[in-house]
């Protein structure tokens, strides 16, 4: 499959991929209006199916709202359903393949629907009514509850029976590109008898991977385990970012709160179902114990995405990857995480965000967040030096100490950049489906 | 202050309190359009101010978006500020008051303006983008915890230092009059060795009072807690429907989820701070331990509203009132809540809604739920019988057992009413600021 409009080797974005994403100028305007638009990634431009659809494309699509692409989010694309989605994705793949004219061929049209991406500002792709966020990677609440309990109580007895979650704060999701400002809180220093109000020096990140909500459900009106996945319109990263501090004395009984609301970083192209259905693969399995049957599926699966967590410290221009993991890992599926969610009538609506929880594998170098690579600071990780490693005493799992001397951190510090990466299709460049960057800077904490 | 429309003595309505809601017509329509209308109550009427504001008046409000009243919400009016809602109060007041010509004496457009309570269905009064959910109750959290943990332990030791919170869920508030569904979910039954899905057997009612916010604050820029009473709109009553058993076995170490997102209720009517102003009160002191001075007021404030929880059982239509607590029980003031919630950056967004968690007194007869009133289910609550009342052995604070036979609760059956009220002005008719009604009724489950 290939398109008139040239996709690099090792791009993201190819003809099979076309994440969808809301955008606009970053000067000026987008054709003419609206000033938001909604389209798709295609090698390094964006398409607008906002100008296409006011040129008289994408009209036919099952179920959609005639304002579909008019409202600068996609909520009301996400709400239509999976036939409008391929109907949509099969529109664009025809107009936008090398073997075809119609577009191509009206070159007036064609500057007002194709732009650099270079040109646009990403935003949101959907006004997010609710976030949610899970805990369904095995291994992150085994190494995190270890800390805590000790390795024979890590998991809570609730663990392996129920995708554990929390409602999260819509309001602090931001995209790909920002910055976020370490924050002040609450925290009670070790050996202290009170808490202090300071900024927190334990900033870390959480390697996630998110899903929008498709069409929603009405209260009371429970989605079944197995048409779960029909709700997922796509998925992209999430950095979680996290204050460990502030969580920490905060959160029992209820939760975290302002330890994580400050903010929670997406990437800005939604990575749709069908372009990652050729890497569909198998969960690991549910059989110690077995799950209840509304969260039981005849044929469960979930993706095979690659996924790496890059940090370019302060001061420094080059990228040390600290974690390499993959979203196959987690021990529940978001169509799992539905179908507990919605179980007792819970209403999810177009747009909703239902986050994984951090992604961690096996293996040390494949854990998610700093407060598992650094055992909650006891270690340190070694950037900057080209291999990444833990240094410090771990004879229970811990990585391999880089020999090089580099710039070592517990938490992260001001200035330093994190960047998740995901992609499909291993070293096979060719069919590459990629999610594009998660990248954010940490800033220096408000005066 | 007097209106030419009548209002009963004992009404919740009077002209001094002007609460503002939305609406649409049960039947046809309210004038000309749109279909929902944005107004406040007087008396056994509603005043569409989106009328009102068509024909041209409420036109002057400072910092208020020109669509202020057609958008079938308050959150444009929450925006606005205090200036703006002391505006339109004024102007409402005036137009109303029986001094007063301008309107009573233009019979055609009062026939668009002013329509009787029974013939609209009130809605939710704003589009509600988070929803936050405190624990700001000392003798809630303490009746909780000790029976969790003794009495010794009952607090944690977070609790007098912060105002505990967590994220609820937005998308399944719902307003007053609404029945809501006994919810399925995961539970782990007593002494048994795995857990089971079935119907909860122990659906609950919370007694709070919620705060919408008007003026919200940018993403890491927190509001001070010196004016942050500033960022309160109005207030309302709340039914944090709960299901205890689900909650019991989700909500280590995330806090509480499905347990609690089937269903919270609000009343449609937000009574604003200018109509509370009379009943201003100091909240309990907090002076052990002292808070730090991010939480620390100069004059701290709260408001005397006196709340009543009413339970009709199913199959009959007698109402006995089981709680009376008042919103001055609270430990934690909303100015306080708000300053937390957004001291690490987080942003407020005009329309979000804040609940207190349930509000308990002193006494016994004061407890804000049923898990507390019945000591988890040990005891039983007595109705029907015109006194309510405790029956079991409870040494340790239970309230009077009713000697008459009576309907008994340990939770809520199918079938049950639950009816929140509050109103400031203790006995004294004639001052009386009331809040309307927050009922609903529980429904059996879905089979």
């Amino acid at each position: 499959m290939e398109s008139f409009i040239e996709v690099p080797p090792d791009c993201d974005f190819p003809l099979e991929n076309l994440p969808w994403g809301v955008f606009k100028a970053r000067t000026g305007a987008i054709g003419d209006s609206p000033e938001v638009h909604v389209g798709v990634a295609l090698g390094q431009h964006v398409i607008s199916a906002t100008t296409l659809h006011v040129a008289g494309y994408l009209r036919d699509l099952p179920e959609a709202d005639t304002r579909v692409f008019a409202k600068g989010r996609l909520n009301e694309l996400m709400a239509a359903g999976r036939p409008a989605w391929r109907a949509a994705r099969a529109t664009l793949q025809r107009l936008l393949s090398s073997s075809e004219g119609e577009l191509r061929d009206q070159p007036e049209l064609l500057a007002r629907v194709v732009h650099k991406q270079e040109d646009v500002e990403m935003l949101l792709p959907a006004r997010i009514g609710d976030y949610t966020d899970f805990y369904a990677s095995r291994q992150h609440a085994t190494n995190v509850g270890a800390m805590f309990r000790g390795l024979a109580n890590a998991l809570n007895p609730n663990w392996l029976h129920l995708p554990v979650g929390y409602h999260g704060r819509a309001s602090s999701i931001i995209p790909a590109g920002a910055s976020v400002r370490r924050p002040w809180g609450q925290v009670m220093p070790a050996n202290a008898s009170a808490p202090v109000f300071s900024p927190s020096s334990q900033v870390d990140f959480e390697l996630e991977v998110a899903a929008f909500v498709g069409p929603g459900n009405a209260l009371g009106e429970p989605i079944t385990v197995a048409g779960a996945w029909d709700h997922v319109f796509g998925l992209v990263l999430m950095n979680d970012w996290s204050a460990r501090d502030i969580q920490k004395w905060e959160y029992v009984p209820l939760g975290p709160f302002n330890g994580k609301n400050w903010a929670t970083q997406i990437s800005p192209w939604v990575v749709t179902l069908e372009a990652l259905e050729p890497f569909r693969c198998s969960p690991p399995p549910q059989i110690d114990p077995e799950v209840l049957p509304y969260l039981r599926e005849a044929l469960p699966y979930t993706y095979d995405v690659e996924l790496t967590v890059d940090i370019t410290p302060a001061g420094y221009d080059r990228a040390t990857t600290v974690t390499r993991s993959n979203l196959k890992h987690l021990y529940w599926t978001f169509s799992q995480m539905i179908a507990h969610h919605t179980a007792g009538g819970c209403n999810l609506r177009p747009g909703d965000l239902l986050g994984s929880g951090t992604i961690s594998g096996e293996e040390p170098g494949s854990r998610g967040c700093l407060l598992e690579l650094t055992h909650a600071g006891r270690d340190e990780v070694v950037l900057e030096s080209g291999t990444a490693g833990v240094a410090g005493g771990d004879g229970g799992g811990g990585g391999v100490a880089s020999e090089t001397p580099g710039v070592r951190r517990r938490y992260l510090e001001d200035g330093d950049e994190v960047a998740l990466r995901g992609w499909c299709g291993g070293e096979d460049q060719r069919r590459r489906i990629g999610f594009g960057l998660c990248n954010g800077k940490l800033l220096k904490c408000r005066t």
